[in-house]
């Protein structure tokens, strides 16, 4: 069963700049709520990921593909998947859209890697595996 | 003798909005920059303060008057000065205008609670009251 | 009849900082949120102010004060209420707080001057006085 | 001769996140200052290319990979390159490192379209090439 959620947003005028459209960096917040709630979705509160168990998901890359300009105040779907998932990492897949219109505005990927409190790189602890697709140990 | 400093800063595109100006936000971020390098200017590194002896700056009260409006590119002074000191609490004073032309931007100011790590109010320790302009315990 | 209204929004993992509660600005984007919203459950579509009649609020002046610290995925409700209009200005009260427990977060007001595309202050025209409470010019 | 530029920024506070590091998408507005700095050391101001010449770089794709991360007040070096030009399109990289250590921070790149005001791909005219290497129309 392939782990996808949706998730809406309203464009705040916070988040346009001069070019009377969004502003580029703007769309990896967006891909942060994309994740953000997909992990609820699968049960996970990413907040107690970080509280209860220490488990960081630190960014290791991140890459945007701008297709047609979000503007303020629209509508937008942000569509994600999970990619590929591993006790050591986990990369998501990000579609955007309006929802009124259903123009594609962006696609986007993110790589993170598990850390503790340190930033270290650790493994991530078995009972979570399930919220995150992970079967078994690769 | 008045502590007050002076810092210069580029407008960036991210900081802009679709009226082709700052966005109002923007300018408190601003007046962080001036506090920090007020701070610094009188010997003591912010983030000193946070590492070593866990005093973090919270914020209590920000205002902010927009007089006329900043642009991408304009370079900006923001001159900043302690108006209040106390062990308790600190009051800075921002003054921000167009480099080039000198036309006032804004007038504003914060209000700072000293802070331990919890979060919770407490009281400066005296080493650090020279740097805040603090002469003796109100 | 007061113009009032409320909106609920996530505290998103971007608008945190070092000191893992939300950093003070971005209380203003909130407020934003909170006065578009307002308009919209009034009738007007801030876009379409810009957009078909060329008015913009600029922002003339920006307060907030912090209660308590909201985290992130806190879920926040702001409260917005008109606390004064006239054909040349608008001025917008704020309540934020914590949905779950109740907790105030923050108050604040923003001033804004209905300014055509130049940026110079303008009337607002009658058509509009009503999504903000003007009943007759003062 | 390549056309390379270095700028240096200072890490606010309102930049990072409750990781306690810089939060991943400010990294691609350091780009936009690398390549703005890059444009102004090659005698042209990005400013007067959207002011006078209506031309705008709408950004195509963007990508970053996180080495190690930047902290509060770090001072951050940006080098900027331009990778590939031509009068449709223009392609920078960046490498980001800690001014003081010398630890890689992040390398991205971003593609950018050059466009009317209305948005759509034209073509840079020619006396603006020189500013991005282009010898000859390829």
């Amino acid at each position: 069963m392939p782990i996808e959620h949706e998730v809406r947003l309203r464009v705040r005028y916070a988040e346009t700049d001069q070019m009377g459209i969004v502003y580029h960096a703007n769309y990896l917040v967006w891909m942060e709520m994309g994740r953000v709630e997909l992990c609820r979705s699968a049960g996970l509160r990413y907040r107690d990921l970080e509280t209860s168990a220490s488990i960081l998901l630190t960014v290791a890359e991140a890459s945007c593909r701008y297709l047609s300009p979000a503007r303020y105040d629209d509508e937008v779907v942000v569509r994600t998947s999970i990619l590929q998932a591993s006790p050591r990492l986990v990369r998501f897949g990000y579609e955007m859209e309006c929802a009124e219109s259903g123009r594609k505005l962006a696609t986007g990927s993110t790589t993170h890697v598990f850390c503790g409190a340190d930033l270290k790189p650790c493994k991530l602890p078995a009972k979570y595996w399930e919220a995150f697709g992970i079967t078994r140990q690769p």
